[in-house]
């Protein structure tokens, strides 16, 4: 999923992306709260008509952030008081609040309101963030009002600790949810830590459900997360880096300011199908980010999504005819190989 | 003509420029000299290539905006030196030298190298500005390497003296370019002395030739030129506007950041056909510029380029049906409308 923080996936349009192959986007409950507001989504028609997406949204709960970029003011079993950092005002965000906030916003997959311990973090600590996670689970399913058009996902917390994260899996997969996520990763953790998460976890989690594993990623830490049965991510990366000049080229970073991109008059990627590998240059997409023109950006997300979604649709591919590990083995590392 | 100062026209795709029915697009001399470098856009096989438009291209001369942009360290009758504001070495602008840079970016017409009084200025100054320009213009004919593919046009100085203007115009004509150019508008003067200026010279120029009001503008002032016989412009507007969030609709300048557009869930224009108006609504966009995304940039500027492409065309066709007084009259003031 490219990431649409504020209902938009950032310098492109919905056309474009349809063009990059993108079919699920995620949008950010606690930037949408506020700016428009959940009301103005709602009253707009929801966020697929307010957007003009077509196809399956996602929004979070506004947990990760709120934990990790809010102004905190208190934390209790209520919920989280923070100052908002656009209005200046106290808001009040508690599992019920979110749940209703995303029942207004109208997207098709709904995540619940988790504690999100920051890392590091004593067991102490990330085990009663895990078990209030859970409780707060319960709330969020009570307040969920349009159960039938949108899919609630529980978020395992644990942070590093892998018996934690096995406790939060088993508590969750109780409520039988139409999916589970793993939140609390991408948190500063060395990345050797996400893979380990993720095969403790996965086991534990029902096949027939969807597993989300939160903002990642990689290239590396996606081959590693699908050998382990994740099925869906979410990452700034793609746009992030077109917006720092990086395009992701068969698995490498290049930054298009650098000198030697200047005269290169070769395609992007002469392999990659997108709108900016077909019809521009290297040098020309140097020249835009060079004079940091805006069109560099747009050209340069495109290119990006495009990649990951087709790195994605390529491992989707291999699993179908059994040659996941030929194609995507490097990415692993040899203790990943045998226990796969 | 929708700017693309810098080989693009800022914020948009050719695609999407292609959508918004834009045909000629300028680019500028003096931007693409500092960065990339003609040489850089000569070896990716000029301008159309480089930058993916093959409609025509116009470039200016570099004369404009040496003297208004620059740090100027002389003027002479050889040309006009001035300091880089890139790089921080001494450039050498000649009429010679601004031709060779326009064979080497390869546009369809390409303009001659000026000298751009400032307003105010003195009679005799503008006089002598006037005169060197016609000297320059014929040493920029003679540097001209490529007059079988690239239409060079004349620039008519002469400030806002009627009598100086009607004597560059008269001196240039005997010249018989293809196409010729009133320069030296838009640079401060009142917008009523551009119509004064525009009514004094567009008599003597030849019918059958393209007239260009260069850095115009309004609906207002293309219609008044219009009336007196211009064919082309060029113009920032729409895209500049769509930087601070306005939208030109029928006429008019909307801020989308104001409050009365957050809940208005009407499209931007109704009857606009273009990609923004067709698909989202005001309170999106409103959303969009103030969250600061540019993606509201992009949709704002690909409106207002269809807009002001859309009120040129009905200009042209008014003319082809007999009744642009008719249509365009409001625009006109009285004074305009006994005169035509």
């Amino acid at each position: 999923m490219p990431v649409g923080t504020l209902a938009n996936v950032k310098t492109v349009t919905p056309t474009q992306l349809k063009d990059c192959q993108a079919e699920m986007v995620l949008a950010n409950t606690y930037h949408l709260h506020l700016q428009p507001g959940e009301d103005v989504v709602a009253e707009a028609g929801g966020l697929h008509k307010f957007m003009n997406w077509d196809g399956p949204i996602l929004t979070d709960s506004g947990g990760f952030q709120v934990f990790s970029l809010s102004e905190i003011r208190s934390i209790s079993e209520e919920g989280v008081k923070f100052r908002s950092p656009r209005e200046g005002n106290m808001i009040n965000l508690t599992p019920e609040k979110s749940i209703q906030i995303q029942n207004q916003l109208g997207a098709d997959v709904i995540m619940a309101f988790d504690e999100c311990a920051p890392y590091p973090a004593t067991y102490e600590a990330v085990k009663l963030a895990g078990q209030r996670t859970t409780r707060w689970l319960e709330r969020c399913i009570k307040a969920h009002d349009r159960q039938d058009v949108q899919a609630l996902f529980g978020i395992i917390q644990g942070g590093v600790y892998l018996d934690l994260r096995q406790q939060s899996a088993r508590e969750l997969i109780q409520f039988d949810l139409p999916g589970y996520a793993i939140g609390g990763v991408s948190v500063g953790e060395p990345p050797e830590l996400i893979e380990k998460i993720v095969k403790a976890i996965t086991p534990l989690l029902p096949n027939n459900k969807p597993r989300y594993l939160m903002g990642v990623g990689t290239y590396k830490e996606m081959a590693q997360a699908v050998a382990s049965g994740i099925d869906l991510f979410d990452c700034v990366i793609p746009t992030r880096l077109a917006r720092h000049s990086v395009a992701l080229v068969k698995g490498d970073r290049w930054n298009l300011k650098n000198q030697k991109f200047k005269r290169d008059y070769e395609k992007l990627d002469q392999d990659c199908p997108c709108y900016a590998c077909q019809n521009f240059s290297r040098a020309y997409l140097s020249h835009l980010v060079r004079s940091q023109e805006i069109l560099g950006y747009t050209l340069l997300s495109i290119h990006n999504i495009t990649e990951l979604i087709r790195f994605t649709q390529q491992m989707r591919q291999a699993i179908i005819e059994n040659r996941f590990v030929e194609q995507f083995g490097h990415y692993l590392t040899s203790e990943n190989f045998t226990s796969k």
